[in-house]
């Protein structure tokens, strides 16, 4: 099928899901989660095919690999969403006009989503799971390197759904793998209601630039963290840590320090407590004075998201200019001061222009499950729809629903 | 100045109205509302430059004029807003995690707005009103038609605001008339948070083809009313009446009558009513045959948005049809079904894919006014971030503030 051929397909189907009910979406997540655990062996097969096939570094072939252990997570995440309401019927507004108008805001599916993501296979399952909960049709365009892992995830949900009498073909995995596919599923304008890129900012930043359907950003995050000239040298040391070193790969990992000249003298033993855990640090000629195992920076440093153990770091004079900094570098993703100041603070929170702003606590917790979401389809970075950590009530719209008996306009 | 120049120079100065206060908001609407006022002498001077340069048709020269009937009602508008509470600030959501994490979900400002629209000079007073009331820089590019008419506007504004105290530079105007300034504008990447074309079918799908930016797409509005077999004839003919000729040139005017082949002897009474005043009306051949007045249609007049005294009418068998229908050749904008048929209503409200669905009402009520928002910047017909009428809060999003005292994540 071509990709248009297929999300027609898509929409004609999106119904069986947009009206399924409640219990209808739980047992659909049941019988999916059930069907990759029992077709596990199949599942491991197909994803070992395009493991052996994947000529690139050991990090990528490690996300690519499914295993028992991985695919009794998917399923697990899965069984979760059953647990958590449907957003789809929530009545957001209902007034009654002068003339006897009844007008209601109602919550609906968005209709058919687009995803389009990289080498993860669990995405594929993920990405199924929140669209049955929120009442979306969906269309995946996984990485060619993915095909035959994500092509098994998707034959063995859409079999257990066939099985248990629902019509599966509200889900649609895009079969062409080519460039040009990519390109074509960015411009399905009345088809895909929304255009969810997930990874890298190489996928994003061309999902922008040739999307004719809504985009929601995800995910880049060019995270700092401010150490305000009365922070607590303990607990920015802490947070600092943390949010670099607990897990590097992930976006609301901090990638760059920056401090109040008055707060240099905490430089080094931040720094030593950084280099221990294996953290590069390169930054600007006053930090390199202030501590020896600082590198030189270059420019582009600033506007990197390293992903990895490297960490940059800027010098300021107060929290003005950091905010100014920070505004300038950031993706707008989650930004932190640690700081004793509440007015410093209170300034931080209000200025900063990022999507989750924190005093005192380490970026890592910009996430949908930390939030209390229950759930994530990504973290959205621009301000159109959703900002932050997207759940399932992110993965709706609404309609107004007006009730007249005659009404026309004076 | 270039147009990216231009748009970074807004951005620069958006603090200026993000942190305004809601009275210094007001002040700012009022000293607006006087000077243009004050200076109708000079704007209609600037206008009348642009009304005799431009070639093009009576219709479109009308909508280019302006008077002091026209200032005073657009100074009104400005005067209006000040009555309607400010959105920024409002906090969405608030909780507590486990951890002692304090979350909050604040609504703020885009920071950045751009309006790209056609040759009305009323919208660029509009614009600006609405932006100062949400808290949002401006970055304003009209139709090269009526450019001295909007720079004027802009420059009467920004001069009150300047003698009034304000910085006035969060409100710009883009200078370069050039297509290609289009196009660049449509792409300001992490300067613009968002892209709001105001026009006709044209413009709008150029800016989506174009934007690098998220876009809110307003406006076409090819908007049925289905006629049902239950309906109340006198009901059907005063709806249709009003939503087919109250005012034709708008976007939530009807231009096509859906009606069950059981309704088409109404069909000789409804067409009547509608010829009298003026309309033409092209159908398919069953309503052909059941009404002589009835011209043949073609394909493509069931995709159109005439705005003119022309109807296209298409037989249907029953509410399956009628909706299925509806959703191939809308543009998810306003649709109604007229009816006595509770559950046939139902289900024309749950399966109409569109902004807006009526019962037994005008389709010329989808407006913010009506709505009961105060104001209005355009009807969204796509499904990200505002659907239907956006009025203030519309044209804001949210960011998340997260206090703590150390946490960190395990």
């Amino acid at each position: 099928m071509t990709v248009s051929e297929t999300c027609l397909l898509c929409k004609e189907h999106a119904a069986a899901i947009a009206y399924a009910s409640e219990a209808q979406q739980n047992q659909m997540l049941g019988l999916a989660a059930e069907a990759l655990c029992g077709n596990a062996g199949f599942l491991i097969r197909e994803n070992a095919a395009d493991v052996d096939a994947c000529t690139r570094g050991e990090q990528f072939r490690d996300r690519l690999l499914l295993n028992e252990a991985r695919i009794a997570g998917i399923a697990e995440g899965l069984r979760q969403l059953v647990h958590l309401p449907c957003p789809v019927g929530e009545i957001i507004g209902r007034h009654t006009a002068e003339n006897g108008l009844s007008i209601e805001q109602v919550r609906v599916p968005f209709g058919v989503v687009g995803i389009i993501y990289e080498a993860r296979p669990n995405v594929t399952a993920d990405a199924i799971g929140l669209c049955i909960k929120s009442g979306n049709a969906v269309v995946l365009r996984g990485s060619g390197d993915a095909y035959r892992s994500n092509a098994a995830i998707v034959r063995v949900i859409k079999d257990a759904l066939r099985a248990g009498g629902f019509d599966p073909e509200f889900i649609q995995l895009i079969e062409d793998r080519s460039h040009e596919s990519a390109r074509e599923f960015m411009r399905q304008k009345g088809v895909l209601d929304v255009l969810i890129p997930r990874g890298g900012a190489n996928l994003i930043r061309t999902t922008l630039e040739n999307a004719a359907v809504p985009v929601i950003e995800t995910g880049t995050g060019n995270c700092h963290i401010y150490v305000e000239k009365t922070a607590d040298a303990g607990m920015a040391k802490k947070i600092l840590i943390n949010a670099k070193t607990q897990r590097t790969s992930v976006c609301n990992a901090c990638e760059s320090l920056v401090i109040d000249r008055a707060a240099l003298p905490m430089l080094n033993e931040l720094a030593s407590a950084l280099t221990e855990r294996g953290v590069v640090l390169v930054g600007d000629e006053e930090a390199q004075r202030a501590c020896p195992s600082v590198l030189p920076a270059k420019e582009e440093d600033y506007f990197t998201e390293y992903l990895s153990l490297k960490l940059s770091v800027r010098t300021v004079e107060g929290v003005e200019e950091a905010i100014a900094w920070i505004n300038a570098h950031s993706t707008r993703h989650s930004e932190a001061i640690v700081t004793s100041d509440a007015r410093a603070a209170e300034r931080f929170l209000r200025e900063v222009d990022s999507a989750c702003v924190y005093v005192n606590a380490s970026t890592r917790f910009t996430d949908g499950f930390e939030f209390g979401f229950g759930a994530e389809m990504g973290i959205s970075t621009q301000k159109l729809h959703a900002r932050g950590p997207m759940g399932l009530r992110e993965l709706t719209t609404y309609k107004y629903l007006i009730r007249g008996n005659g009404q026309i306009r004076r």
